[in-house]
């Protein structure tokens, strides 16, 4: 049996009981590492489970499929994912390739940022197509992102904008020379995300085109959502450029249309200086 | 300190390790009980959790919110919710009533069906915005979910259809005579659902009005999902009003435009003869 365990979001006590009694029944037990992280790392998931980890990056999930799959009809074999286990397709594929194996699956799904995002008081039924925001480079800046956000706000509806991670990477002088050199992970912040949609804004208004958000739209930013320390901060997009919402994972919410009781949650986690704003909301965003 | 506690989707042993410890360590305990149901019943969790549990319905979340918070600022007081806390309106509203009487909440989150759904196949980053379906009755058959999901289709977007529940419903006889007497609990199965889709398909082709999606449109019937026997089936609008997914709950997802590794997913669980209509869709979709 090929067992798919989400983790949930903060720490070792996040993952179910039925998973937990499911990974200590496992020969061996593979720990995705690379589209999303917990606020520990594997020897504290070891310790608390009582059970080494085997860390399976994207090589050895994407190439090494074999591998993890491996006497998986015989005997039970676990892969755990922070969050639920489909949140990212790289894992349909792994299930894929065990249904083609003849070897059966069972998933024990958790909480992902698909759904706790609802605690920052935006409900979940009012979002839109999540989109995915990337770092830019010097040459490549999509901006598909913010197309989807802005027609998410043109139907009312939120957007939860899943913030870039760059784990094992190399540089491109590394990949030439075939040395397996990786450079330090990089996880985007609420900060940087909320900079890359302003100079959007900024080019779009240079060049005379329409805007479907401003510096103004209230966001949301998140930071290790579900950790004893997480962080849930409400301002505009201009306030959130100059957040600092600490250690990874971040991720950012634009709002669309606003309901009387989500700006009432909003209102819990928002700054000084964000509230005069939110205050402004109540007369004229629900007229609109 | 007021705990909101996911109870995921399965049963029992769904809860998360750190969610068990915070009920085993709160002086009461409620289950809300009218937004969603596990597969196992109150005796089942007090069972598990060594616990008492307080029911808690509708009128006590919505009149009685003060009574589940009362001395929460020097004990702790346990609110349990099937799935994820912030699920349902209902419970953002306590956490509101929480934070202006000074008492501290902390959330554990949970899988949900706004994550869980993602098992079926289809990427939940390619969900546009989630509907419910409501039961009709003979004065009252509201579409807005139908449009719903046809603006999703229009986009290439999945739309999760969350299907009615009543529990605690009284005839408008009995309540008019003040008489506190409650029809069982219905919950709508998938097959209810297809059907009054496909009873608005029928009215719009009538009136010559544009139809966003027809009996033939693939659609994933999922039931009890995270369960034991949970059961997800892919076919056709109009084959799913035929199919039987079992005891409660029951959702509906309808899709809308697939990517090949989708396709691939939902084989798995297709019937013999919709896998007919899935491989036809191979040759088609992709192109559109």
């Amino acid at each position: 049996m090929l067992y798919l365990i989400g983790l949930g979001l903060g720490d070792a006590a996040d993952i179910t009981v039925k998973g937990l009694q499911a990974v200590k029944s496992c020969s061996r037990v593979y720990l995705e590492a690379y589209t999303s992280i917990l606020t520990v790392g594997k020897e504290a998931l070891e310790e608390y489970y009582g059970k080494q980890l085997i860390l399976a990056d994207r090589d050895l999930v994407e190439q090494g499929a074999d591998e993890i799959l491996k006497d998986a009809d015989v005997t039970d074999v676990a892969f755990l994912v922070v969050g639920d286990p489909f949140g990212a397709t790289t894992h349909s594929d792994l299930v894929l390739r065990a249904v083609n194996a003849g070897i059966q699956f069972k998933v024990i799904h958790n909480a992902s940022i698909m759904n706790a995002v609802g605690c920052c008081g935006l409900q979940l039924y009012n979002f839109g197509e999540t989109v995915s925001v990337v770092f830019w480079t010097e040459t490549w800046r999509p901006e598909s992102f913010y197309d989807k956000i802005c027609k998410n706000r043109a139907a009312g509806l939120h957007t939860l904008c899943l913030l870039d991670i760059k784990v094992k990477e190399q540089t491109i002088e590394n990949m030439m020379r075939g040395k397996k050199i990786y450079e330090p992970p990089r996880f985007m912040t609420v900060s940087q995300a909320a900079d890359q949609l302003i100079q959007i804004i900024n080019r779009k208004r240079d060049e005379g085109e329409e805007l479907g958000l401003t510096e103004d739209t209230v966001c949301v930013g998140v930071a290790r959502l579900g950790s004893e320390d997480q962080m849930i901060r409400t301002g505009t997009l201009r306030q959130l450029v100059s957040c600092d919402l600490g250690p990874p994972l971040h991720s950012l919410v634009i709002t669309g249309q606003l309901h009387p009781l989500e700006v009432d949650l909003l209102r819990i986690n928002a700054e000084p200086n964000a509230l005069q704003h939110l205050c402004m909301l109540d007369s004229s965003t629900f007229t609109s």
